[in-house]
């Protein structure tokens, strides 16, 4: 992850308490699902049950992706619109079509 | 996960070393990026940043599922293909559909 | 398609003749790959050779999407925030949400 | 598309009548599907709701995909596996990394 300067300042996003905890439950719980799979692979668990965590896992992921990109539009985004910074539009698309891959 | 149970038995996978090696470094360093993004959350660090990074760990979730498959298609599948046993094929199918959705 | 209903009207996005006309040759195009996959089916084409055809126009019918997406939030979101008709938002949002399903 | 030569031969794959029937109407409606979209961004439909019929012809596009990676893995794949004529395996693996990209 590469800070982005803007001048001496690194660009930040104040989130309330609820979104951090929310997210970071999320977060707690696939660190876990990650090292499950570990356990699964080094235990030799059959290769299509992993395969099926590894899916499950992905669309955890999908989903804080989801609430933390929500939040973005939501905040940052409309934001930046509102004072007319428009090119953090062309910021969001780079981001979409990376995700969208 | 589920244990699929044949009879009395748990299936299993029999990996090489190198296999396990290979993906356990994978799994530890995506626990470390997984980690790195609850932290990202929670020093408010700006929202494009982390959805990039979750990018870059779906990518790299997705290159342990890819040698996981090709480790089982040309393993599990195929052995189980010589021993006729071809509702593996099903199996199979329904896994990449729920990896394709 | 349903048209939204906004009282009597109907949502519009007014397009550029350039825009138009590149969104119309690609999608000819694409119209085109889809009669080829048919008739490649048709004709018994090894599957392999389809499966990957059928990769190709996901990918170009994914930069439709794409091109779409950056106007559609360049012209019809930032007017509309502009507005303060900020529930385009939570529209945009669902779309994203399938789109990334 | 390219066809694979084997020697003077190019491979091929022997469908039922049953499956062409089921992959062409599909096809079919998918082509006019795309005819929608294109004459949706003449008429200039609002970008949300065309976007969501990309969505859906998206889906579509991935069924006909599924369909034929099935019947391709139960017939291709099968009868060379049991001709020892591995080597289909690798092009297995390659045709879905590009799906799954």
């Amino acid at each position: 992850m590469k800070d982005i300067d803007v001048g001496q300042e690194v660009r930040r996003t104040q989130r309330s308490d609820k979104l951090k905890r929310d997210l970071s439950q999320r977060l707690a719980k696939i660190e876990g699902q990650i090292r499950g799979i570990s356990r699964m692979v080094d235990n030799d668990v059959y290769c299509d049950d992993i395969l099926n965590q590894i899916t499950a896992v992905q669309s955890a992921i999908g989903s804080v992706r989801n609430i933390l990109l929500e939040s973005h539009i939501k905040s940052c985004v409309l934001e930046s619109i509102e004072k007319n910074e428009n090119e953090i539009i062309d910021e969001l698309m780079g981001t979409l079509k990376r995700m969208l891959k």
